[in-house]
């Protein structure tokens, strides 16, 4: 019988073949870590007496409260810069980005290689089949001073997406889609690994990184998105870097993208997924377009195509939040932040913005949330109460013009 | 005896003549109130049993800690919302930008006009002549109430710059050796006027606006630029709107622009100006380009002008926060905001960002900030010993290249 794709990367780098349920020791590419955690990850390096074994592959990323937010957020990002120089270690500053979107734009994440972070969202890196997995700042500091980790390793669930998304449906619908099939613990401590087929390898780099970062949202270790299309011409792929066609999966789902209609995770649970006709109407008082999920080029295109000629409807805050230094860049060259600021939208310093509720866009109690991020669990962006209806950035943006959850198309229907 | 500007103005809105020391009643045009003291403001009318009496002359604008930065910041700014709803009054929302530029732009503050602020900096005003000062949230809510304020009519020091800047030296250059000359305390409770004279005529309202924005921390109540140049442009300028030339000063002071040299205000009061070269070589951690004193259009482009082709030294995080929605877009539309993120600059919501520290680039124990603001006190920007040097965007844009402070001639010469 053969082999599953994460089983593949974990069986090259164990120097054997290993499969699901096995314990590996393995060597990892980077580990990386979040300003949030740094702390934690700090300290328990000290307490082991260790200091990072290959400093070039630890990375230090102040994303999450960036710039700081208060004293103590200053203080703990003063200590990270220091450790950094002290250590010779990567430090990516405040506005430099995402974690995870830094480093595939800084070649850190590679297909075939094993990156582990100190955040959730780390199998965003399956997107261009990196292995990438989140773990706590204990296991971080174990990998930093070792340079290995250790690993069972994952049974995996078979996703394929069959088909050319349906037009109106994007890879954030494809992503909730598929949450909802699997559901929140679907996946618990499983690969997922994404089969795009008869036309679905057109996805892009970006939109493989969108499916790979929601699947731990239904309980995954990682996500593993099979190479192809786009990811050929960008990176090197190895020619082992492909499951066996006789790989022994413990489920097996087929979604198909040329019949998806947009959804909208409903709170307070991300696999609370519904068509966006189930929520339609409903008032909003902040739109959020950013995070690693969604906050990239294309999804800021995405939102200025709709946008353009268009107001934010009065009442309504539009924020957007680049998902890097380098997205802005690129924004800001050609047009698509002109466009968002002319239709009202502000913008915000390249990180995770209010995501996890720590600054920048923070809801109060009662208010109504359309984000593009991945979470919306009770409380995560503010109050309690504080309603998070995750979309994708078209419906996002259709949203911020009519002041309520709607679709583009129906937008366009109402202006007719 | 003839009347001084504030004379003239308070006169014609009291419809008598009055002079310095005399108490006057008058009508105000706008009463101005900032997120940070909204609540205040509410509760001291509610205390009154009162509703403003001229809705449309009460403004309430989100901009010191905007986005939300925090739930209890997300409440306050909600309540601002409902109660601009409920009494008819303009609420300008999360990045609309600084209060004081925001009621420029809309044309809230008018030559000959009376505004009063909740906000110390509101002698911003001054600088196209309008009566502009900070008051306390009962003062402001009495005024709100009444559409009235009372006053005692302010003494005036007469302060003449004279000549065209000389290369090299700003607008904030000559505000900076005007509050030196003063002293902290050398104005309290006066009039400011300031005389542009001999080429200082054609000074532009933005540069104005820098003038009159510094006159508080000489302890004025007021700061009033003479109409001239670009104003009688920009506005219709009533024609009392002038000092008479046998007017009674307390004081009289002369600046001459023509050999002014790039200065920068040391920790911690802003009357502590040196030179440039007194500080040249400090070693900075943060720059921030922004705020009501230096965050317009004309001071992006000043800064842009010496970051195109150069990157911002590693170590120094380098924060842009454009005064206003508008700056941004003029920004973004003309290349501006392009040239500063190509050299590593990064971008924050407009509003007052990081200037009081209470988010959006606090400052850690120990850092120094070169600060396009206003106020350097102890612990204004976060940590009690952090160290704010008040400058120019140009000296603030040379200081982010080298990594200490500088000029962007001395930039040149280590560039030659």
């Amino acid at each position: 019988m053969g082999l599953t794709l994460a089983e593949k990367i974990l069986s090259q780098r164990a120097g054997r073949e290993v499969r699901a349920g096995e314990l590996v020791v393995v060597e990892v590419d980077q580990v990386m870590v979040v300003d949030s955690i740094a702390g934690s990850f700090f300290k328990r390096l000290q307490q082991l007496g260790a200091a990072p074994r290959f400093p070039e592959k630890v990375a230090i990323v102040i994303d999450h409260v960036a710039p700081a937010a208060n004293v103590e957020v200053a203080k703990a990002q003063k200590e990270i810069r220091e450790w950094g120089n002290r250590y010779g270690c990567r430090v990516f500053d405040v506005g430099r980005g995402i974690c995870h979107q830094v480093l595939v734009e800084e070649g850190l994440a590679q297909p075939g290689g094993i990156v582990l972070g100190s955040d959730s969202h780390s199998t965003t890196y399956g997107g261009i089949a990196c292995f990438g997995s989140g773990m706590g700042a204990t296991d971080i500091a174990l990998a930093a001073a070792s340079g290995r980790t250790w690993l069972r390793v994952p049974e995996t669930v078979k996703v394929t997406f069959r088909g050319r998304l349906a037009p109106g449906a994007t890879a954030k619908d494809a992503a909730l889609e598929m949450v909802r099939v699997l559901t929140a613990d679907g996946a618990t401590y499983m690969s997922i690994e994404i089969h795009l087929l008869d036309g679905a390898e057109s996805l892009t780099r970006s939109q493989r990184l969108t499916l790979a970062n929601l699947t731990v949202e239904a309980g995954a270790k990682c996500g593993l998105v099979v190479p192809s299309g786009e990811i050929l011409e960008l990176y090197d792929v190895p020619t082992w870097l492909y499951p066996d066609p006789d790989a022994v999966y413990a489920k097996e789902v087929e979604i198909d993208l040329s019949t998806l209609t947009p959804r909208v995770s409903v709170p307070f649970y991300v696999d609370n997924v519904e068509e966006v006709a189930a929520v339609r109407g409903k008032k909003v008082d902040q739109v959020f377009v950013g995070t690693c999920t969604n906050g990239r080029l294309d999804d800021l295109h995405e939102v200025a195509a709709i946008l353009k000629g268009r107001k934010v409807a009065p009442g309504v805050r539009m924020l957007v939040i680049p998902a890097s230094s380098e997205v802005l860049e690129a924004a800001a060259a050609d047009g698509t932040l002109l466009t968002l600021l002319q239709a009202g939208a502000t913008i915000g310093t390249p990180g995770c913005g209010p995501c996890m509720g720590r600054h920048q866009g923070v809801l109060a109690p009662g208010e109504v949330c359309v984000s593009t991020s991945n979470r919306n669990f009770r409380g995560r962006m503010g109050a309690a109460d504080a309603e998070i209806y995750l979309a994708s950035p078209r419906v996002a943006a259709a949203t911020a013009v009519a002041g309520y959850i709607t679709t583009p198309e129906e937008l366009e229907v109402a202006r007719a």
